[in-house]
């Protein structure tokens, strides 16, 4: 054999080697992950009702369950008020807050803002009095303490304002789902609060009442007491799940919502703007049909987004639309159906849902093709649309949801039944890193991480693809 | 050539021909029809607020808008109870009603009811006194007489109450859609009436107030009068429409459904039985995700449908799920995506849309094997499935939808752009005669005619694929 054969030969070899490891790299770019990591196989229960979480605050009509809400848009546009929410027990008391840039001390705290009370009945429940003040005029990036509780037991908490909404404003997101009151959600908040985010996304099923007897409302009152700790000091953002529907019409309650619109003065679909991000949440729960409240709605807000102002669009929304676990497997199609060519024409970034109790990300993907007579239904991966994640993991009482579908379909890109959170950190108009977080690692490690390129900045940029 | 030779090409022939004509058998009873029939061409107006149609009764507070509204399932499963609503403008006045099966004579009617009234705001109009009283009790297939307007100005009516529910009851239903208050409309009533139906299915789209400006409410009012000469006579049976949702944030009109909730005191969803047939009503333009109030009670419901107690299983919604026009095209579709195949489990016969102004009627066909990734997302014919018929052709201000798509699909069976209305009449157990009439012929003339076969009874007849 000639040295020139030889070469050749060689040469031909080196070719079908490097072909395989080519169609090799493909296939493990393109094939969707489904972790095998097994999380710890014991139940899921709630934490007992005297654990140290659920403590109501020593002292007479003591506030609880303080909260902060953002309003949504049109109303607070720049993102210059907040809602303090808060409980009291034992009587009305008070419905003020005072605050101050200056001073902690809530004897010399100078602005003061009056709120209203609202309570309600639950069959044979009848809630605390539910207190909503709204502070107006607030500084951006600014620190405020706040107190409330005058004339008996003064509470007094702080937290920053987001800074003015502008393109490459940095903020960190936290991501959480269908936490629920159990030894699980509170390592997911624990964990979130090490890792440190500005704000929480909450895509819906808060507290689980309603898998109590009698939809038992004083687990509405010990959620609210184990969050404080976050949620005093931080806004989040909520978003309606079926958790929050409470409708027992073998008790007499027919009416959706009722606890949590008592408790969370915020409205089921609407949009809050935060540093460089636009947030947009949806009502899996409301209705969606074209021509209803929602749907002109969405519409409307659609065409106000202003990507030069506010990069990021980020959709929240309880019921995802692309899951691949048998649990709860297509509910979330019928408003897929309705919105996703929307969100696709608006070239939003990130989409957010809770719902099934394990962990996903999809490729970027969309299914809007179809027209009932052209068999064009199946999802097909596309730089055009956002990334769907399922983070309805937090860790509820009704435990993991670990049947995913087999295969993993190809619009899936990772897939873990295990308890966790998510975190969305913007650093600017052209990036973002997307890290999901499983409980059984510590918090900082990083179980399923991505850069994620604006879709209005960088529309053609293959980011996770 | 031989004679046995002849016989056989003679043979071969007669194959031939037999073979062609069987395949053009085939084909004409397989294609679907658009009719190519035009309707006159002049534009769709309502009728002038001085038409004899809207006039108001003469005489100080008399009632006016009189109608016959049908107590929904549970609370009436027999039939033997019926609201009867009405409309007075001056003052409150009375609202009892008398009534009696010996007498037409308001002064002899030995029975009596009292009701309820209500009256609402809406931007700068304000309703009448609208009066809701419900009549219980009442006989099967008895003519009663009854009389409102007492202290002022009495007026007198009748109807007859349904027959008991039993599986061979025959009863001949009108169906009617979208009907406004324009000439048009005034023909497709008028033909109805000669019809001699005994009750209307009515699937949405009422007054369209709200075409004009500011909603002008006074045209739910002439409406109402319009339509009292048969309202007042016979039930109707209630579908909530995109035109019942009066929407107007730009009015400060924010609550879905206000002119309609009252005057029309009937839930969004509900069912009634009446004599062979359990007609279910769907609300489009309400929430249907999983786990809300209307899904959770359709499961119900389906699960309380007695074929054999009641064969006919009929339902009602505005948006069609299957409607080849281009008008409203695919609106159906995340109602379908959510009920169809509860719809096709339960062997429906018949479900009935509006909300698209012209006439169709489609195969028995079924899409409800999609599952994301299998691609199975064509409609295929099945005897298994209902009928879908879009009677949006009442005619009103918005004018005819002659933009069908091209080529007409398949699951299209007949499909015109004109004016009318449709009847069913049930004879039995087994069968029941549908038909559509345009308002260009007569009111007799059928112009789409079909016999449908009971999918309880005789589930696996091809009746008209």
């Amino acid at each position: 054999m000639s040295n020139v054969l030889r070469a050749r030969r060689r040469l031909d070899l080196l070719q079908v080697v490097l072909f395989f490891v080519a169609v090799l790299l493909v296939v493990v770019a393109d094939a969707g992950v489904t972790s095998q990591y097994r999380r710890k196989l014991e139940a899921t229960v709630e934490m007992p009702l005297d654990a140290d979480v659920f403590r109501v605050p020593p002292g007479y009509n003591a506030p609880q369950q303080v909260r902060l809400i953002r309003l949504r848009q049109p109303i607070d546009q720049e993102g210059t008020a907040m809602i303090v929410s808060w409980v009291t027990a034992n009587e009305l008391g008070s419905s003020t807050v005072m605050y101050s840039e200056a001073s902690p001390d809530p004897e010399k705290m100078e602005l003061r803002a009056e709120g209203t009370h609202t309570r309600y009945d639950y069959f044979n429940y009848t809630s605390g009095f539910i207190h909503h003040c709204t502070l107006t005029n607030l500084k951006h990036s600014t620190k405020y303490y706040y107190a409330m509780g005058f004339g008996h037991t003064v509470r007094s908490f702080c937290f920053t304002t987001p800074p003015m909404p502008g393109p490459d404003v940095p903020f960190k997101f936290g991501l959480i789902g269908d936490l629920g009151q159990t030894f699980d959600s509170n390592t997911t908040l624990s964990h979130y609060e090490a890792n440190g985010g500005d704000a929480v996304l909450y895509v819906g099923d808060l507290s689980y009442a309603d898998n109590h007897p009698l939809h038992d409302n004083t687990r509405w009152d010990t959620w609210a007491r184990f969050v404080e700790r976050s949620a005093a000091h931080q806004p989040w953002v909520w978003t309606a799940g079926n958790h929050e529907l409470d409708l027992a019409p073998e008790l007499g309650e027919h009416v959706p919502f009722k606890p949590f619109a008592h408790r969370y003065p915020t409205p089921f679909w609407y949009s809050v703007r935060v540093a460089s991000a636009h947030v947009v949440v949806l009502a899996s729960y409301s209705a969606y049909g074209k021509y209803t409240a929602q749907w002109e709605w969405l519409r409307a807000e659609l065409a106000r987004v202003d990507r030069a102002a506010t990069p990021w669009l980020i959709v929240l929304v309880h019921s995802p639309w692309y899951s691949s676990n048998g649990y709860h497997y297509m509910e979330g199609e019928t408003m897929r159906v309705q919105f996703e060519r929307w969100i696709v024409a608006a070239k939003a970034d990130l989409v957010v849902a809770g719902h099934v109790h394990a962990y996903e990300r999809s490729h970027r993907v969309s299914n809007v093709a179809y027209d009932i007579i052209n068999a064009r239904c199946t999802p097909v991966r596309t730089r055009d649309a956002p990334v769907y994640v399922t983070v309805g993991d937090g860790g509820n009482i009704e435990g993991i949801a670990d049947n995913f579908t087999q295969p993993q379909p190809s619009y899936s890109a990772f897939r873990e039944a295990s308890f966790g959170h998510a975190t969305l950190e913007i650093r600017n108009r052209t990036h973002a890193y997307y890290a999901w977080h499983r409980n059984q690692d510590g918090a900082k490690v990083v179980a399923d991480g991505v850069w994620l390129t604006n879709r209005y900045w960088m529309p053609t940029d293959d980011d996770i693809n």
